[in-house]
């Protein structure tokens, strides 16, 4: 059942064509600094969560041509077959640096660095993206979801809205990372561990001769499990009432009063108000009201707002899919390259669109914490062989406008890239799901409310280095 | 390589715990019949393009819960030995209509429909959905961008961007069948034979040390294929004249004409105007103009509009996402059981949103053409023991307005639901991609134009047979 497809085709086709002529011109060990980073939070958010690092390592560990996939790309007719061999014994020999998941990113600073041969660290290109994109994507959006729940619980439920069997799967995973308390998505708790829920769908009540049966059917099938979705034909005139008769029938017998009913549609704050007042005067004080339908942050915050009396939250298409913004704009860029002593060039790539500048060299990334409160005030790129020393005063400036300068002290810092692989070997000790979610939630904690808002927050610093601005003035001015 | 996930634990978890009701009560063997339907077009297009059967059919043939899987089921601590031994033996005993991929579908037409016992029909429903929704976002944005590039090639560029690798390649193959002349996605091609295409990245031009020698080496390893990217430095002033060199001190001497640039920043209609003079006046007019960076089919039709010079294009995240409208509804709802006298009892899903009510009952989908011009002019639902009699005039009603009828003669009718499984066997020979990417395009040629405008599409007519109206509306009122 754990087999999977192997995804060492999944590349675009250039980093084949790229790597034969790397390989044919002699450049195939050239080695080279690569630097994921993204432009712009998805939702106009002050921050994302990286997620999919672990599905990255996997990736690295598993890369295999086979002999299926040398027959294909040599029915194409463009590769040599000296590189058909060379590919036959292809595997990762580089470095890797990444933020463990969980961690808030931001815009323009690193998130996963590869040192490597040409030809491997441009052949890795297309599956690191699209992991860490897709569920850096989904880890943002539920973290905001889940912030909007205000400590309410939040199911993921989107499986059947999600793009293709991988999207359900591993976006539940990441929406666990980021905090959703469990998903729907069965193959997700078998794989990842992040809980499977229990419920019911509408068919299960159009299944009986009626609501009630149904209802007191399901009670005594899962007595400790019992949310009933109450919304197939009348929520007030209906469902709740057969409800609660279920509920007496059976569950209050046993002695057991902890049972739940869920809203899938119509007006949920106005309907979970009514539910609740009518749960509680059949005494069904613990009866908890679960809602779903079309939910995201901007809705659970406005239901929040009107006073809805709602325990947990089911949310599906708006989170499996991120739709509000369903595209997380990582890159992979160029940053150096290595002289045949050892020496690494930085290289940058212009656009006339200054936001697209990359910023170039081998890097690192320090977050800086205020000793006073804990929370992060600042993440600071610098050259790979600089070091910040807690114990100094440290100058920070805004690399867009160069004279607006603060001295910061009392602050400790910490560097957020970590080494995965080193010369092709794993270094990394993978946290387990668990861990990765509590060091999540932990991040978010140190983060200012001002940063989380979902309008308008406040952007976040992320500056260079004075060395490393000079490298990059340096090179834009060679350019220009 | 081709070995993939076994997808039976792709379910939500309700899937197993109603089937575990389903068994507990006797149920179990009642037969159902449910449908896939979808409510609104995305983009408030005039149809969508129905994709995913395959993968559907490939999930139906390999269903099997193996060991881990009971183990893992019988953790959770719900379900009955009983229960987790019938899983063991699972299979798929029912029978499965639906419409061919590369077919444009409405809403509230069952695109298809499963007849089977009732813990079979429960258990399929999220892999089914999830699967016909993904391919068929796709496939019908795809078709909207390939309409706009009025016969251009379009290639989708977009797996960095997909939502998990499943996405980026069953994504890539429903854009194939949608009319898409190729993919960026090697596995893609491998697995599913969208071609994969050559270009190259930013990166490549970068590793020289200039971009004329960049360019020389690609057009040396690649003569037949040589498209080279000329935005890295400055299109006009460096990319463009570097190409036209490169391409006359390599290509020309052997004879070949055939090459391309790619334009993937900057303004394209401009650019490509400018560019294209260039390679004009040196003589190289068959060097094509390819065109990427963030298009989709407003971009694609405001370029030709404005007389941008581009011969291909290349589309990425808004294609691979469907970025405008990143999920497409289909629902699974419960039509009818059967007694067990095999009697079919239709069953109806009321909802406070009359948009939201099911049509119930086992039905057929009729498509109706134009004797005269060919062209399709309204779907017709009918039960499943009705026929329409081309021979015969046939009137049609609105289903919400039936006082508006119309009386069609010289017409031809198909059935658009084709049977798939029957007794759990699969019966239906699927076509090649190939086949299926040209049963679209003619499908395509048969709406009409007023049905393929991007904005205020004619609402093509998806009307019930009058026995089937009156079916509905005596369930409406039994309810209400």
């Amino acid at each position: 059942m754990k087999q999977h497809l192997n995804y060492t085709m999944l590349c675009d086709f250039y980093e084949l064509t790229m790597g034969n002529g790397y390989f044919q011109t002699g450049m195939a060990d050239h080695i080279c600094y690569f630097d994921i980073f993204f432009r712009s939070v998805p939702d106009e958010g002050g921050f994302a969560i990286a997620a999919g690092l672990e599905q990255v390592i996997d990736y690295i560990e598993n890369l295999n041509f086979d002999d299926e996939d040398i027959e294909y790309l040599r029915s194409k007719g463009c590769f040599s077959e000296d590189f058909l061999t060379y590919l036959r014994g292809f595997h990762f020999t580089g470095d890797i640096w990444a933020v463990p998941e969980g961690t808030p990113i931001f815009p323009h600073e690193p998130i996963l660095t590869v040192r490597a041969p040409a030809i491997e660290a441009q052949f890795i290109e297309t599956f690191l993206l699209l992991t860490l994109n897709h569920q850096s994507l989904i880890a943002t959006k539920t973290n905001r979801i889940v912030r909007a729940a205000q400590g309410r619980p939040v199911s993921e439920f989107g499986s059947r809205r999600a793009q293709g069997p991988d999207a359900a799967i591993l976006g539940a995973r990441a929406s666990y990372i980021a905090g959703c308390s469990g998903t729907a998505c069965t193959q997700a708790d078998e794989l990842y561990g992040s809980p499977a829920g229990v419920t019911m769908a509408h068919s299960w009540i159009q299944m009986f001769p009626d609501e009630l049966t149904a209802f007191k059917t399901y009670c005594r099938l899962y007595p400790h499990n019992a949310t009933l979705l109450v919304d197939t034909y009348n929520v007030l005139g209906s469902g709740v009432p057969n409800a609660i008769r279920a509920f007496k029938e059976i569950l209050l017998p046993q002695g057991i009063t902890k049972c739940g009913i869920r809203l899938d549609s119509g007006d949920l704050a106005y309907l979970s108000r009514k539910a609740r007042k009518m749960l509680d005067e059949a005494g069904l004080t613990e009866c908890q009201i679960f809602a779903s339908n079309a939910l995201d942050e901007y809705i659970i915050r406005d239901l929040l707002l009107q006073g809805a009396k709602i325990d947990a939250f089911g949310v599906g298409e708006r989170l499996i899919t991120s739709r509000s913004e369903p595209v997380f704009g990582g890159v992979y860029k160029l940053a150096a390259v290595e002289d045949k002593e050892g020496n690494i060039i930085p290289k940058i790539k212009i656009s006339e669109n200054p936001a697209k500048i990359t910023t170039p060299h081998f890097k690192k990334v320090y977050r800086l914490y205020d000793n006073d409160d804990g929370m992060a005030f600042a993440d600071l790129v610098t050259l790979y062989d600089e070091t910040v020393d807690d114990s100094k005063p440290l100058e920070l400036f805004d690399p867009d406008a160069t004279w607006k300068r603060k001295v910061f002290t009392n602050f400790r810092s910490e560097e957020l890239l970590k080494p995965i692989f080193k010369g092709g070997r794993l270094v990394y000790k993978l946290p387990s799901i668990e861990e990765a979610r509590a060091y999540c939630a932990h991040q978010i904690d140190l983060q200012w409310e001002e940063v989380k808002r979902f309008e308008n927050p406040h952007n976040y610093y992320v500056d260079l280095s004075q060395k490393l601005w000079d490298v990059k003035q340096e090179l834009l001015e060679q350019q220009g």
